[in-house]
């Protein structure tokens, strides 16, 4: 039995069927609550979605997203400016500015080398890193620990270290409140390689 | 700490929390999903769902959603008019025409009573349902076995029986596939109720 909509449901379902994480089931749901707004409220929801879009900026030092020429950190006088941060994406700034345990800046590479998928250094704003380089002491690799991350990580660091710069990696080892039982065996090797003295 | 996150956006995701069923951590997601889209693919999405909005009728007979004057079921020359399926929203439309158990029409009231939110006979579409009577020989109450359902179904059960049309409801029981150990008492005690012969 086929499944009846109409044609609005479905035009709007595959609006929201094409964002991430939104099924089809999720996409019908909002798609009625949508239809059962006011014209008004939706063009509200429309036109603040396409505005803040819209009034999106890469800021001229760090690459992060933000709604001017310069964002905030990079305007902040009290970061150290010399210490520069690399990092995927715009979420990762949120999420170590979060932690609280960082008073340098940023870089967001806006992506992660990947040749498979055809993302070559090109596609990422690492002309723009390499420009920074020449008021920094310091750059710390931040991203993630997949393969494509440590891959991207090694990469730069090839092409910082001759500049003279000194190049750093996030630690590896175990999260905080975890439990050993649950830790991989990649995670114990390199948390048993990288011990501290107490 | 507080969190550190680019005016667009918040401004996207403020947006996006207005959805319901989306909390502020999937808002965030889908924020920065929006804000690495190209500036058309967001107008796409956009229009997309304002034009569905817009191109939202409602059906001049049933009273459900459609692109048009009168819906498609209304529109079929296979359904029996004269049986109509009262029901609270289109989403239970589709539901029980999943089912496929059903050929007669329907009646979307758009919403249930309930005097504590404010809603009368007024908000909803009682004033349609009740001119459409002249051609039907039973309706059908199938909101939901709920209080402000019950109420809904036994007021408009009320205005409908003295106009000689047959009033009847969905019946009470067992869910299909369900175990009786985990049946709630109501569910178990109508079941007994309306128990038939095998």
């Amino acid at each position: 039995m086929p499944e009846y909509h109409s044609q609005p449901l479905i035009m709007a379902a595959q609006e929201f069927a094409k964002l991430p994480g939104i099924g089809l089931k999720t996409a019908q749901r909002l798609a009625y609550h949508i239809l059962n707004c006011s014209e008004q409220e939706v063009e509200q929801f429309a036109m603040g979605i396409l505005s803040a879009r819209r009034s999106m900026k890469l800021c001229k030092c760090c690459q992060n997203i933000c709604g001017s020429d310069e964002c905030e950190i990079c305007g902040a006088d009290n970061r150290n400016k010399a210490l520069i941060c690399v990092v995927e994406s715009p979420g990762d700034v949120s999420a170590i500015e979060r932690s609280g345990g960082f008073d340098g800046v940023y870089h967001v590479l806006h992506g992660l080398l990947s040749p498979m998928n055809g993302i070559g250094p090109e596609q990422l704003k690492i002309k723009e890193l390499m420009a920074r380089l020449t008021s920094a002491d310091e750059v710390i690799m931040a991203t993630s620990p997949t393969v494509e991350g440590e891959a991207t990580a090694a990469y730069l660091s090839r092409m910082i270290k001759p500049v003279g710069v000194k190049v750093t990696r996030l630690a590896y080892g175990l999260p905080a409140g975890s439990s050993l039982v649950y830790a991989d065996d990649v995670t114990l090797q390199r948390a048993l390689e990288n011990r501290s003295e107490l």
